[in-house]
C-alpha cells in the first residue's frame, strides 16, 4: 500500500544512530527508495530533524551527549508533526541504556517503538534475561506488554522476532514470515526501524497500517534474500537487493 | 596515467570522516591499492596528517570537535606540503554544516573540493533545494559556480553527478559515464573523494590531471560494477572488486 | 577444539572498537556463532563488560575518552575474571596511540595482545617503519619481541601476518596459511582479535590452545573465502560466509 508512495516521495529519514549499523541502515533506506541522512551532533540534530520526514532514534552505541541530541531532534520533530521512531537497542543490557530510554520516552512524544522482546520487557519494567543487544529469553505475555507500553506512551509498539506484532494499544496485528538468517546479520533490526520510519513518513494518519505494511515487506524481503544466500555474508548483500526490487505484488 | 603510480607508491591517505562511510572508504582505498588510515581525534589528527600523503576532510557526521581535528590536520598537512581534499557532505543541509565548511575553507588551504551540485551551491552561497546529503534540485550554471569557488579558494573543484566537472578556476574538464546505481549506495561520493585524494597524492604538481584521471577511472569502475549487479547490494561489492582490478587500459 | 563449544555457548563479546570496523567485527562474530555487543560509552563500559564473556579493546579510532572507557571496562572485566583482548591498532603511528596502549597495558591486566609486526615493535619500544595502521617494514626477531612482551605483561601475544605466531612467554606456536586478500579488506585483523576473544572466552585456562585454534580456523576461513572470490569486495562477503560454515574438520 505504502511502498509505491514511499518510492514516489523519497522521504528524508533522519537517523541518530550507532557506529555499528549506520552504513547498513543508510544503504537499506537508499535501496528501498528513501533518502537517509545520519546527523547526530547536538549542534544540528534539531535542524536536521526539522527538514526530514521522519526521525529515527537508535541507542545502539549511546553516549550521554547522544541522548541530548536525540531529545533535541525529537522535540523539534514533535513541534513540526514529524513522526519519531525509537529503537531501544539493548535497553535492558545496562542501567545507563534503560535510564536513557525511559528519559527519551518521557521527554519526546515517540510515534512508534520498534524493539525485540527483551527490549520491550526492559521498557515495561519486568524481569528478562536479555543478553547484550539480543532478545534473550524470558516468560511474558508479549502482546499484553506491548499493549501496556503502547497505552502508557500513547504510541505504536512493534515487537519483532520470529513473529512480529504491532499495536496501537487497542488493535493488535501479527505478521509471520522472515528467515533465521535475519538474526545472523548485525543491524537487521536497526534497519527495520528505519524502514518502518520511511513507511510511516508517507502514511499520514494511517501509521498502524504503514507499520504493518513495512513489517510484512521486510519479512518477505528477508525470505527472498535467504533463498539466494549461502550464509550471513551474502544474505546482507541480497537483503539490500531485495529491498531494492521488492513490490507490493511480492506479498501476494 | 596515475593509477599505476598509485599502486606502486601505495600512498597513505588520512581520512577524518564520518561513521556512515568509514568502512566503505577504507575498503575502497585498499581495493584500489592505496593505504587508508582513519584518525579523527584532536589528540592525533595533526601527527597522523604529517606522516600521510594526502588528507581527506569529510563532514558527513560532523561535530564541533571534528571541525577542530580537521583544522589541526589541515594546518599540519599544509605546513608539510601535503594535499588536502575537502568533502563538504550536505553542506547546505543545516547552518552548522555550512558554517563549518566555510570555517575550514577559511583556515585550511584546501587543494581540492569534491562535492555534488547542492554542496557547491551552498559553498557559493546561492539558493538551492538540497535534500539532506543528496544533491537536490536547483537552477544554476554549475560550471560558473565551480569556476568562482575554485578562484575564491585557490583550489581545484570537482563537481560530480551524471556528468563530472573539474576545474582549477581556468580550465574546465568534463567526464561522462558512470551508472545510476552509484546514487543508490551510501558513500559512493565520499569514497570518490578519497580516491581523488589518492591520485592527487602521487601527482606532484599535476593535480588537475590526476583528479580528471581519478574521476574517469571511478566512472568506469562504476560501469563495470553495474554490468555485473542486480541491485545496490551487490553493486557495492562489485565496485570494490572493480577498483581492485581496473587498469588504465579499461579507459580506452 | 573450541569452535563447537563457542557455537554452543554463544559467548557475549563486548567490543570497545573503532568506527571503521565495528560493523564487520559484529557481523564476523555473529557469523561465527558468538554474540557481539559494541558499547564504548564511559557511562556503561564497565557494566557491559561485567555481563560479557570477553572484552575486546581496539584503539583503531581512539579518543582520550575511549581510553577511559577501555580502562573502566578492563578493570571491571579483570575483577570478574573475564578475559581481555587488546588490539593496539596502529600503535606506532602516533605518539598518542603509543602512549594510550602503554597506559592501558599498565592499568589493565590484558589476557592477550593481538597485533601485527609493527604494532608489536611499537609496544616493545624498538624502531620500526610502520605505515598508518599497516604492519610496515622492519628488521627484528619477532619471536624474541613477542616473548619479551608476553613476559613483561604476563599475557599471551599473538602476532599475525603471512605466518601467525602466538606465545605465552614460554611456548611459541606458529600457524601458516591464509591468503593475501586478507590484507586488502579493512578490519580483517580487528575481526581476528574479536574471533580470538570468542575462542578464549570458552576456553577456561586453555587460553593458548584456544588462541591457536582461533588463528588456524581464521586462516582456513580466509583460504576458503579467497577460493571463491574475484577481489576484496566479494572476499569480505565470502569470509563471513566461511566463518559461518567452517567446522573443525576443515582444519584436517
Amino acid at each position: 500500500m505504502y511502498l509505491q508512495k514511499l518510492r514516489d516521495e523519497k522521504p528524508l529519514i533522519h537517523c541518530i544512530t550507532n557506529i555499528v549499523v549506520a552504513n547498513f541502515q543508510a544503504n537499506g533506506l537508499l535501496a528501498l527508495g528513501a533518502s537517509p541522512v545520519m546527523a547526530d551532533a547536538v549542534e544540528e540534530a534539531a535542524d536536521m530533524a526539522a527538514v526530514s520526514s521522519a526521525v529515527v532514534l537508535n541507542i545502539g552505541t549511546l553516549k550521554a551527549v547522544s541522548v541530548e541530541a536525540m531529545c533535541l531532534a525529537g522535540e523539534r520533530a514533535a513541534a513540526n508533526g514529524i513522526p519519531i521512531i525509537l529503537d531501544p537497542v539493548g535497553a535492558g543490557a545496562t542501567s545507563f541504556r534503560k535510564a536513557a530510554v525511559l528519559s527519551i520516552l518521557e521527554k519526546v512524544p515517540v510515534s512508534l517503538i520498534r524493539c525485540n522482546a527483551g527490549e520491550l520487557a526492559a521498557i515495561a519494567g519486568i524481569d528478562w534475561q536479555a543478553k547484550g543487544v539480543d532478545a534473550g529469553d524470558g516468560e511474558a505475555d508479549l502482546e499484553q506488554l506491548a499493549l501496556e507500553v503502547a497505552t502508557r506512551y500513547s504510541c505504536l509498539v512493534a515487537v519483532t522476532g520470529v513473529e512480529d506484532l504491532v499495536t496501537d494499544g487497542k488493535r493488535v496485528v501479527r505478521i509471520a514470515g522472515g528467515h533465521s538468517l535475519m538474526t545472523r546479520v548485525t543491524g537487521v533490526g536497526c534497519l527495520l526501524s528505519a524502514v518502518v520510519a520511511a513507511f510511516v513518513a508517507v502514511a499520514d494518519d494511517h501509521k498502524l497500517e504503514a507499520a504493518e505494511n513495512a513489517l510484512a515487506i521486510y519479512k518477505r524481503a528477508g525470505e527472498q534474500a535467504a533463498a539466494l544466500s549461502t550464509g550471513p555474508g551474502d544474505f546482507a548483500v541480497n537483503l539490500l537487493n531485495a529491498l531494492y526490487a521488492i513490490t507490493e505484488e511480492d506479498l501476494l
